[in-house]
């Protein structure tokens, strides 16, 4: 039997949802479920979400690298903020990170709190690892976007659509944020740095004159063949045939 | 200076948005905004949006005709359910009518709530009238979705998706959701019902063997030029110079 595929907009919207035993896919593509695609493509051994900036800086003392952004912005004091970039540094190879930002690492905590199977992170960087693993896996699916302050969000959306778009033809969908995802990734595929460059978080990076090389980079397709997976408080690099 | 517009697409988010001093378009194309168009086109007086049933069967004894619906059915022992063919019946002229809904009133009860300076309704029946008059007041917009019970549905979001696409020359939009409903209406409007029938609310009524006819008489472009306006407690149609 097909496994059936639900998109939750907002993560203001996942308490709506029936979450326990499922499999929950993250998505933060600007930027936190990408720069977690990078940290373990070049190395990186664990990665800690925390809710906090002061939670996150803790970890100083026990070795960890620590990553921290707020509104589209690295916080002082820590070693890194959110950019993508930041985590090709070879340096960080092997390390442990603690790592909190707006809302990718609310959505993941949120996940876990609901009872998730298994709570994965998807970007367009690791999309096709992604979707096999999706499919022999046996849990029903929800995509989650991290969204924006629990308000929708374009690129997000976007990436959920690729994925239905992608499993069209072994899932089971009755949900119409998951025919609206789909519906916009057709309609704006060939096109897609444009529209993103239109969402209101690309805007928000404009303004800031910050981050605006990111949003190319976390568009690009299958750059890094990795599934970052939740094993306890942590994500690790699952080992798949494919990554 | 352009008004401001933003799409909500679920009540459960419009706690998220400055709601105060808008005019807030409530939208529940299947069927309770379709509905009352099609009310004050027959002539209907007046509509009190309540909130349960039995708060909306207590005003038959003040001569209201009593509308019910919930889960896509009408109600037992009331007047009226919430299919636009029951509004065309001439009998209805003149009356006043208590109306509930599983997602139509409660969005009109919330907006009130949040302290919006005008409530109006939309559908495809009453389009042209509506952007028309949103043109013409001074307010920002927000376009309200019903949805399903909180979750976001397809054909209130394409609703929204076509007041974006009609003002477009004469509103500002910074707001993913709007820019995410416009592109789902400019790439699905040529197949508008072919669409909508693969919602989640159309299939609701397939199983129910019931409103199938509906949701063709829900798409229908600028069939009733009215525009119902709330005034204190009361649904009433504006006498605009279009409609």
């Amino acid at each position: 039997m097909n496994k059936e595929i639900e998109v939750v907009l907002t993560p203001a919207l996942l308490p709506l949802y029936e979450v326990t035993g499922k499999t929950v896919v993250v998505i933060d593509i600007l930027r936190a479920t990408s720069s977690m695609c990078v940290a373990f493509k070049t190395g990186v051994n664990k990665i800690l979400p925390v809710s906090t900036p002061e939670e996150c800086s803790l970890f100083k003392d026990f070795d960890f690298l620590c990553a921290a952004e707020r509104n589209a912005v690295k916080l002082p004091g820590f070693d890194m903020g959110n950019s993508p970039f930041e985590f090709q540094n070879p340096l960080i190879k092997d390390r442990n990170i603690a790592f909190t930002t707006t809302n990718g690492t609310k959505a993941i905590k949120q996940s876990k709190e609901l009872g998730s199977a298994q709570i994965v992170v998807g970007s367009f960087l690791n999309l096709d690892v992604l979707c096999n693993w999706l499919l022999h896996q046996p849990n029903n699916i929800i995509l989650l976007c991290a969204g924006w302050k629990d308000k929708v969000n374009l690129e997000d959306t976007l990436f959920a659509g690729a994925v239905i778009t992608q499993l069209k033809n072994n899932i089971t969908l009755h949900c119409d944020s998951g025919l609206m995802a789909e519906q916009l990734y057709i309609s704006m595929k060939d096109s897609l740095e444009v529209e993103v460059r239109k969402s209101s978080h690309a805007q928000r990076f404009k303004a800031l004159h910050a981050a605006e090389d990111d949003v190319q980079f976390c568009l690009q397709l299958n750059t890094a063949a990795v599934l970052p997976i939740m094993q306890g408080e942590y994500f690790v690099s699952l080992q798949t045939q494919t990554a």
